[in-house]
């Protein structure tokens, strides 16, 4: 697995991804570490909050995207590295059973002033489940390598 | 632990947290599980990467930054739920034996012009490692119930 220089991706371009299964005990082990709250870690308590039963916390929405994402097509060369902002949003919760995959399209191409041998490409990065509903939207600013001058 | 309505916050108000040490063990458990590349997954691989050594995944500084929020003082009634988009950026990348703890600072609060029984509180919610550098900001948008009337 070579990986993509900044040179090989165009704006437009769209790569999809494999498909990850929620699991409810792995939802509540993860919520129990980090995101302890009923509606996250106990399916009787959820009942009676505001989602009306059991969700996966939202940062174990955004975990699992990011290996859907780290195991898709995309492939920049040296990895997926965050350059900063992401706006974040989780128009749907994930509930035990969802079955999510994510399509990530390349919205800009922009060569760094200050650091010649990158580019930074922001992408929109979806998450649907099942029923091809949107479970999360975000907007990575990558750090991707130019090609070295031969 | 009884929970802050929404008439109870005012914007300017801040809330402290507790601390939680990054662990290299549970940091490449982590990224063996949702973010598999290797900076993250092999301290020997790491030094030859970008980061020079090996860095928590950013999901994982993002819920271990998570758990400090639900844990901290702010606590709203219902518990926290995110509204939608949050601004996030990793200025700088978590490593092991960091010793992080959150501040969050209310930013706006803005009752739902369709749901009269919530209001939106955006928040400001900066991750700081023990050398008060700054780890991860964030902005999440939070539903908080308004108090019922009497």
């Amino acid at each position: 697995m070579p990986g993509r220089y900044f040179e090989d991706y165009a704006v437009g371009q769209k790569f999809g991804s494999g498909t990850a299964t929620m699991n409810a005990e792995r939802m509540k082990a993860f919520a129990r570490e980090f995101d302890p709250q009923p509606f996250h870690t106990d399916e009787e308590a959820a009942r009676h909050t505001f989602f009306g039963g059991l969700v996966a916390s939202g940062w174990h929405t955004a975990a699992m995207s990011m290996r859907l994402f780290v195991e898709s097509d995309i492939t920049p060369v040296g990895g997926s590295i965050g350059a900063g902002g992401s706006d974040l949003s989780w128009p749907r919760p994930t509930r035990p059973g969802d079955v999510l995959r994510i399509e990530s399209e390349v919205l800009d191409l922009r060569p760094s002033k200050s650091r010649p041998t990158i580019g930074i490409m922001k992408v929109k990065l979806t998450t649907y489940n099942q029923a091809n509903e949107v479970a999360q939207i975000a907007y990575p600013a990558m750090i991707v390598p130019r090609r070295p001058a031969k």
